[in-house]
């Protein structure tokens, strides 16, 4: 038998790392039926946003709007991402209980983002921290790129381990980690999540794949081996690489589903709902996304 | 670290069960210049067509051709699908010195294409094996659907084993098991593996996926670590699921020899030739197909 866990945990990220990689800039009245709809499918944690510069981003802009609308929901986790202090008082001020954080263990993606180490990003994080902790907001971490960088190649186990420090420093026990590039194989990914639990034995972990090379499902199988029962997925298989023009997006929450319930593993969300919901979203973005379950039906279905 | 082979062997399909499930005819000077491009690439293994009525296959039609033309080849085993013993006979004259035979695990299946069992079918494979034999060609078997079925749903694995007993019956001991269904899980595809190598420790056992739900690299990565070595693979991702009109088909060659070379497990063949073979099959087709690679390029060519 193959040893995996019984139950998993997804974060559907569709509305934020989905939708900003899209032209379409759906509106909040979508936006709210979509997670509506995803919280009655069982979903129990959700990237509703960003609190970034609207101007930057704008498909996010009414990210604020979103958390005042669910602010009395209760028993899900709405989180929003962060990029520094300010971000974290729009957080405060709109009701939102739970942030993440960014920063690249690509030292090249890192100065060429933002002119600044990784190190140095994460230390400017210890003020949003506080701030949020003293507002009574959970904060949790994301490292772009452990698994490999279009500047570097591959990234050394060294310099993920001294931004995992660095936000083990600032306070911040959930981290994840994204391959955002579409670099990661699954071997890599089962080795290293194996070394980094056995290091860090009180973080807890969260994956993000995209499907760029078609290895996002691979991956997840290789990360539950490994011991990992949180991963992200976007609904439709929404969003895209920031590299590659065109290519593939976010591994799809209805394809992950799928398969996660063929296998027997839980995850507590009812698939025909997630189906929907992703045609929906399909419909409202205007063009095929990524996702394989929206075209083939669930394998049961097929069945006479 | 991950329990995996070091070296992985994959058959060509795209000629055969890619082409087969287009509306495009490929012409034979394209299908030679394709092949000989595979054969300078590495690949050892190529599934060059079927010898099928031309009627009810017209893509396959001129499989004797391809066999003349390359019938000096060494080294590189070309390998033709058979139904019947007039294949066979077919076979033998156009030089083609390995086929497959194909059953279906699904006893629906088989009865709702040719009205026999499965055992009835293999029953009737006994002239076939004995004039391949007789004529110095080599005779594997294949096994559709031993995974879920679309009559069935799930096959039970006595169904599965008096296949594989009645294909050892008539001396065929190189088995491959087609998921044409896309229904294969990876904890089931682990748990089939390594019991079927205990059971039958004399087979050389094919796993041949499709990518219908998109768990078709996860499948390969399960097999693997189950001990397989053999794998089919289809240029470009030709081919569908012959149940979901519109669904996606064969597991891309491209998308699999990336994800193997990126693992450092070997399969003796040159990605960037691959790379450019699918995209001449591509552009003849006339459509996009299920490839990731060809769209995102390699992990490698990302780096700065």
């Amino acid at each position: 038998m193959m040893k995996l866990p019984t139950a998993i945990t997804l974060c559907e990220v569709g509305l934020r790392d989905g939708l900003q990689n899209e032209a379409t800039i759906l509106n909040t009245q979508s936006k709210i039926t979509l997670t509506k709809e995803m919280i009655a499918a069982g979903l129990t944690v959700i990237e509703l946003g960003s609190f970034m510069n609207p101007k930057a981003v704008p498909q996010m802009a009414d990210t604020d709007a979103l958390f005042f609308h669910f602010s009395e929901v209760k028993n899900v986790e709405l989180r929003a991402l962060v990029a520094n202090k300010k971000g974290v008082e729009r957080a405060v001020n709109c009701g939102c209980r739970k942030i993440k954080l960014n920063v690249s263990a690509s030292l090249g993606h890192n100065l060429a983002n933002i002119n600044m180490t990784p190190e140095e990003s994460i230390a400017r994080f210890a003020e949003s921290v506080e701030l949020a902790e003293k507002s009574g907001i959970e904060v949790s971490g994301s490292i772009s790129m452990p698994f490999g960088s279009p500047w570097e190649g591959s990234i050394s186990l060294d310099a993920i381990q001294s931004i995992i420090d660095a936000y083990l420093k600032v306070g911040v026990r959930e981290i994840s980690l994204s391959d955002a590039s579409g670099m990661a194989v699954p071997n890599q990914v089962y080795t290293m999540c194996k070394h980094l639990q056995e290091r860090y034995s009180d973080v807890k972990w969260w994956l993000h794949f995209h499907n760029t090379r078609g290895m996002a499902m691979a991956n997840i199988l290789a990360g539950m081996q490994a011991g990992i029962t949180h991963f992200d997925s976007s609904l439709g298989g929404l969003g895209g690489c920031p590299f590659v023009p065109g290519a593939a997006g976010n591994v799809a929450s209805e394809d992950v589903i799928h398969m996660l319930d063929e296998m027997n593993i839980s995850t507590g969300i009812d698939l025909v709902q997630i189906i929907s919901s992703a045609k929906k979203l399909q419909d409202w973005v205007g063009h095929e996304t990524d996702s394989y379950v929206l075209k083939a039906g669930r394998s049961k279905d097929l069945i006479k």
